[in-house]
């Protein structure tokens, strides 16, 4: 049933081979000094970043440059970032890249002008926003983590060997993202299968939790069958702009809040994934799919009508002549076969995990409630053994 | 594939039985002056009109009140409510009712300010706006036209016999709606099942179009599933919360933009239904499904793939064993049982249309062209014929 809400999300998104045409546009309506962040050398060597900052010289705009983003940003570029737009008094920080970018932009974008240590007040302690917020704009060049279209921002204390998201309100969402399938065509295969997983697996998180919610629940469907057909295309062929488009859009709406309107919403795999991200620095989808089967198998018979629905209903097994636990085991392992095909990660020990690091993760494990089973530590530890 | 397109939507939506009770809330966000406007007497007999004069009363606004607005709104009641709307210096029009309430208010919105004669301009020449736009808030009673998270307003011409839909930008868009289930459960059951259906088309309309658009044809085909499956129960059990509230919610997705965005639609069965209710005054979901099974199987040849899509993923038939047109014609008689079922006008003669009218149907019904076989004013007399 679906409880009481407030749904928002204002973010404008120009979608397409042509959704860069849009940026200029979107510029007029913020002030001179622009921040530019990106990650590693890749947006150089595609030419997006010549086309870019010629839209911004254009624009008549003042660039500030902010690279070297990394894959986890940290609490220190935090810092880094968040002296440069407040020395700056920076109007608008424009990211180009994947979720790390977009993620890194907004905690810049709450984090400049806010008055103590933002890691404590924004992260560790969660607060909501008091302070002055740069308005945010994202160019996507990678797919999966849904920041192009949510408040949410994840960042890395590797000192005190936390990973932390915080998911903002719709005043910290981007104003504006251009959303280019082509642009992801050059993503190394690795990055778009884990890509991929991130974002099927942002459904499940919000699927696998609650009872009956008719609607959502026919929506996530909807979106998991279209990531599943589309990225069997892709693996084969990744410049299929068909089906990279339909991923890339897919993936926005498995992470802009309207899966998880009204229900309750899971999240321990993401907790578990975090913690070891936190340990090896390993790519973040990748840490989510070395522990979902044996996350999954864990909850399944706490939870069995909606795993018995999940085969049916994303899987297309049929229930004849199963019993309940037969069927979503069937689910279970439709999904383990169709991840084996992306090839993700499907265990931990691959990532750099090693049996001495199991009881530091778990104890970085966020344990949250709204699962079919809150776990335990010692049900993390069995998570992590089952997942070596 | 997915075409470019810009997606913006930024309705704030407040879902569920408490949802009222944000909106002191939201009107602390505007001036003084509201114009509260409604249709008959329902929402004094249910007591929501107390409710909400409370609320205003204790948010310190003038209120002027426009009572009256009809089913489908006269271009009289339009100018009645432009001159009250000027001359009163209106801050924020509050719309309490259906969708024909709620279009009614945003016609207001754009043409109170407006130079000219606003039929003429936004309707007949459906010309953007360039003036002044007064805000609406809505407070949804009645499921099914999407009125509540969209730009779209129609208006009717009774003295030019036409009725005519335009779909604004989202500076148009309610800034804000209050959706509550609970209101729905005293609305009739004509009503009730007629809403559905317009909801149901809504989602047809624009699904069946274009060759292969995965991630929406997905989100498509689950909220038609959670429609169908609500429904079911909502004609049994009226007050079944679980269901209105899935209903309610699936509805107001069914007509938002997101179906449409980078893909063609077709709304003929629209054109032709406003086109009947321009003659007829009949409720507007009963115009659409008095004419949609003769359309449907017009139609079908033209676009085999999708209806055997259709037949599949929304109605679960079997492929096997079935020529594509077999399957198509099973989905489309699966959807003609649930139409039987839930109890909606399947013939336009009992709407009150007669062999003379239709001459003037065909004629006052605009031909659109994203459908699977454009029509021509002779194919309309063939469907409306086999819909008599």
């Amino acid at each position: 049933m679906l409880g009481n809400f407030t749904y928002c999300n204002p973010t404008r998104l120009h979608f397409g081979e042509n959704a860069l045409d849009q940026l200029g546009a979107e510029l007029a309506g913020y002030g001179k000094k622009v921040l530019l962040t990106y990650g590693g050398g890749s947006i150089k060597r595609s030419g997006l970043y010549d086309e870019i900052t010629a839209i911004l010289k254009e624009a008549g705009k003042d660039v500030l440059e902010l690279p070297g983003v990394m894959p986890n940003p940290t609490v220190e570029k935090l810092y880094e970032g968040c002296k440069i737009a407040r020395d700056n008094d920076i109007d608008l920080i424009l990211a180009v890249g994947g979720g790390s970018v977009c993620d890194y932009a907004k905690a810049v974008s709450v984090s400049a002008w806010c008055e103590e240590d933002p890691w404590d007040k924004y992260y560790l302690r969660m607060e909501d926003v008091d302070n002055r917020i740069i308005p945010v704009g994202c160019v996507l060049t990678m797919v999966g983590t849904g920041s192009e279209m949510n408040g949410g921002s994840v960042i890395t204390n590797h000192e005190q060997k936390r990973k932390i998201g915080h998911v903002f309100g719709s005043n910290v969402m981007p104003k504006f993202t251009i959303l280019n399938p082509v642009y992801t065509f050059t993503v190394p295969m690795k990055q778009m299968v884990a890509g991929i997983y991130d974002a099927f697996n942002h459904i499940c998180e919000q699927y696998f939790s609650g009872e009956d919610e008719n609607t959502t629940d026919c929506i996530a469907e909807g979106l998991m069958r279209s990531l599943i057909e589309s990225s069997r295309v892709a693996i084969r062929d990744p410049e299929n702009y068909e089906a990279r488009s339909n991923i890339m859009w897919a993936a926005t709406w498995a992470l802009n809040t309207l899966l998880a309107m009204g229900k309750s919403t899971d999240w321990e795999v993401h907790m578990i994934g975090q913690s070891i991200g936190a340990y090896t620095d390993a790519t973040h989808g990748m840490t989510l799919s070395a522990v979902s089967m044996a996350y999954y198998r864990f909850i399944m018979p706490y939870g069995l009508a909606k795993f018995r629905r999940f085969a049916v209903n994303v899987w297309g097994i049929s229930p004849d002549g199963k019993s309940d636990a037969e069927l979503a085991e069937a689910g279970l392992a439709a999904m383990e076969r169709w991840m084996n095909e992306l090839g993700v990660s499907m265990n931990i020990r691959e990532l750099g995990v090693t049996e001495d690091m199991l009881d530091g993760i778990a104890d970085g494990t966020f344990l949250m409630n709204g699962g079919y089973k809150p776990l335990t530590r010692d049900d993390v530890i069995t998570i992590l053994k089952a997942s070596m």
